[in-house]
């Protein structure tokens, strides 16, 4: 945290006015890992799956919250102090009180073991009021005066994409399986956010609805990830290593588009940086899962900070989201498909970015007697290069400039650094995981030729400045 | 927006639900177009101007607003119908009713001719309540129960660079000018937003902050723009041609700052496809510029169906804003640099996505006798090339696949399309701009070369599949 303040990786928002928690700011370098991330996503979904790809806005109105079920369940269980108005999540309280998991009860059960277990307000020993629901959106209201419509911040960005459905149908072709992804904002108005950036208020998510015909739950080139080996919880809390062919052949894993997309993700986190020795899969409990799933599976990363964190849920939605918003709004969402007519059901991948943006950051963290460094593949850094004219005189700084001119040519992002001593630019570099740094120095004028730093190994080779470009893409 | 509704450029959001004025999707191909606007612009601030970048929540507590004087002033003056209720714009309602401007009016002048005039509802013909200050925020409470705080979706994403200065000053290694951007989300709840995407409730902006010297509001490299001649109107009205040179040196524009990235918006528009013909630079009047301001400049496109569309706005904030945090907060905002202490001027360059987006839209299209076809530059495009067996049969699909393969290889962004005829499918390319065809025949499966159709030029040539990805990127 404090070089990710020092250096502008993220720090809480609003600190002047002393700071609301669930909010963060991306600063300068947190904000480049974090596009890098989307962009890692948006390129495998796009290009490689050929999803399309929407952007709505994040203000809807009531309607839709009603008809997806959100404004009903998507609450959490809230106990206020009668004596000192401060308010509780009642089922946290309880743990933190028993230590006992309170997961899936019911208002009136948490109600009784706040009475059997003589439960007070943590501030101020006050008596606690009954449980009641607390619904998560924010709200607000669009228009003036009388005739203003209440809206609501989205929770996530799904159903904002079902919305479009009969348009996606027609653009995509009409064609089954038609991917959408969406990249942006959510919000969710927790009642006490910990855990920094792990929860948070605002947050930002890659969501990607796959919609399917309803007995095709499944890809061709599921021999793409049926190697791979990870470690896996189910919902009767068994937990072992496994094959995803494995997985799926024994039906550990019922759905098999749900175990391509949860081996496509594994490759996408390690890809990021992320160590897969770090990550499981794990399916959700029966009473744990949303409201508008029949199956979900996660994956977490097991954090040396937070525990385990989720990086992205992958659930078989159904058609209950499609079918919700033909009942309410009483257009037609049925589509005709290979002489069949049918509501499509929906796989859902949904990625946290700020997670993964945290476990990145946590996986890739480096401590060595002399440094510490971030070993962020070079896709995900920062910048790609550092460089640095060995001293502020004899033309050096010129030099430097100019081969930092080359590299805004080519679009390489490039780090120009010329404060203190090479030894400190150096640790600069790496506390931001710069991958390579560049050395303008004497010898750079007689045969320009520079050298070149390699962050993980602190290697140093010459290189000329002709090939340099190459060289840093490579 | 015919086309624009079939092809998934844009579309009315939630229209299931009857559509909420002031919301807008990007569909599959406009969201790719409104990303290459904003990576052009962002590509020209960080690598080229050297800016930092963050991302803040779109969410801010009270305080923020308090001090920035958004609460007080961020308002439109407003009437009601005592009758039916409904909401209007004073000052629109007025000038509609009498043809004259209202622009600087006070509530009480308004009110005067309301009466004078006999302005009554022009929906049921009610009398209009007395004119009041409408707040344009969303606001709505975070956290629960009676701790809840008062907080607003922002109007622009200016305040949220600015709360983090002291950071952003560190980060920056002390130096000025320093210049931050921000591309996200902003909110208006605009009283009755007409215009279609034009006066959007939730909109997307870019906006860069210079802090600066107060006395250093220039850069050196003005060279690069100052031939450029354009169009300009001063505030007191008068219209004529000039180049930023001289527009600089006789004073016309103040600020030698706000002429460079005046002429930098300029150029950057002409790269997104804006015609240049139709952009005229216009000084904010001093009853109309913004309370933070001042000096203002707008770039307007001269729209045939809109009328006047502001496509930037760059302004001298001088230290009003940084001094009003300091006030509110108590926290220091001066900085020491190079022997003095001062609070730092903010020089702003504040894109918005979305008109400029429109006005990209308008530009390129263009109607021959035989096809409507959308001149986006490659940058711009949503596909950089089209992949189209001849047939579908004979082997040509799968050989177009392997060339498809081959570019998404290269992340080159490629539509495949196999369905109509090949005339159809130019067609469908030509309607969403995409700059090059590849058609795949039979002499492919001979030696290997392909039809590329150029949009523009309609032009066909044969080039080796070897060469193609070359090809497509020159």
């Amino acid at each position: 945290m404090d070089i990710s303040k020092r250096r502008g990786i993220m720090y809480p928002s609003f600190e002047i006015y002393g700071g609301v928690s669930g909010f963060y700011d991306y600063g300068p370098v947190g904000s480049k890992i974090k596009r890098n991330i989307e962009q890692l996503i948006r390129n495998y979904y796009v290009i490689d799956e050929e999803c399309l790809e929407v952007e709505c806005p994040t203000l809807s109105p009531e309607e839709v919250w009603i008809a997806s079920g959100h404004l009903e369940n998507f609450t959490d269980l809230m106990t206020e102090c009668l004596k000192c108005g401060e308010a509780y999540r009642a089922d946290h309280l309880i743990e933190e009180y028993t230590g006992k998991s309170c997961e899936g009860m019911h208002m009136s059960q948490l109600d009784d073991l706040i009475e059997k277990d003589r439960i007070k307000c943590p501030k101020c020993g006050g008596d606690l009021d009954k449980v009641y629901n607390y619904n998560l959106m924010f709200q607000t209201f669009v228009g003036p005066g009388k005739g203003k419509e209440s809206a609501y911040l989205r929770p996530e960005t799904a159903q904002t994409t079902y919305l479009a459905f009969r348009r996606l149908w027609e653009i995509g072709r009409k064609k089954l399986p038609l991917g959408v992804l969406q990249i942006g904002r959510s919000f969710r108005n927790e009642i006490s956010p910990r855990q920094g950036i792990i929860r948070l208020r605002e947050f930002n998510q890659a969501e990607i609805q796959f919609f399917v015909e309803p007995d095709k739950k499944f890809v061709e080139n599921f021999d793409q990830v049926s190697n791979i080996e990870t470690r896996i919880v189910t919902k009767d809390g068994k937990e072992f290593n496994i094959s995803l062919e494995n997985a799926v052949k024994k039906r550990i894993i019922g759905i098999q588009m749900i175990a391509y997309f949860l081996g496509r993700s594994l490759q996408l986190f390690e890809r990021m940086g992320i160590d897969p020795k770090s990550l499981r899969l794990r399916q959700h409990k029966d009473e744990e899962r949303a409201f508008y799933s029949s199956d979900t599976w996660d994956i977490e990363y097991i954090s040396k900070i937070f525990g385990r964190i989720e990086l992205v849920g992958i659930s078989d939605r159904t058609d209950y989201d499609l079918k919700a918003h033909m009942d309410l709004s009483k257009r037609d969402m049925t589509v005709s498909y290979e002489g069949k007519k049918f509501i499509p059901h929906v796989i859902e991948v949904a990625y946290g970015i700020d997670r993964p943006f945290y476990c990145v950051i946590e996986s890739c963290y480096r401590e060595e007697k002399d440094r510490v460094f971030f070993k962020f593949p070079s896709e995900i850094a920062p910048y790609r290069v550092g460089i640095f004219p060995l001293v502020r005189k004899d033309n050096l700084p010129e030099k430097a400039r100019e081969i930092f001119e080359l590299m805004k040519k080519k679009r390489i992002h490039a780090f120009y650094d010329q404060t203190g001593s090479i030894g400190k630019r150096y640790a600069r570099a790496d506390e931001i995981g710069i991958p390579e740094c560049v050395t303008i120095d004497y010898e750079t004028l007689e045969d320009n030729t520079v050298t070149v730093r390699n962050r993980d190994t602190k290697k140093q080779i010459r290189v000329k400045i002709d090939e340099l470009c190459e060289f840093i893409l490579k």
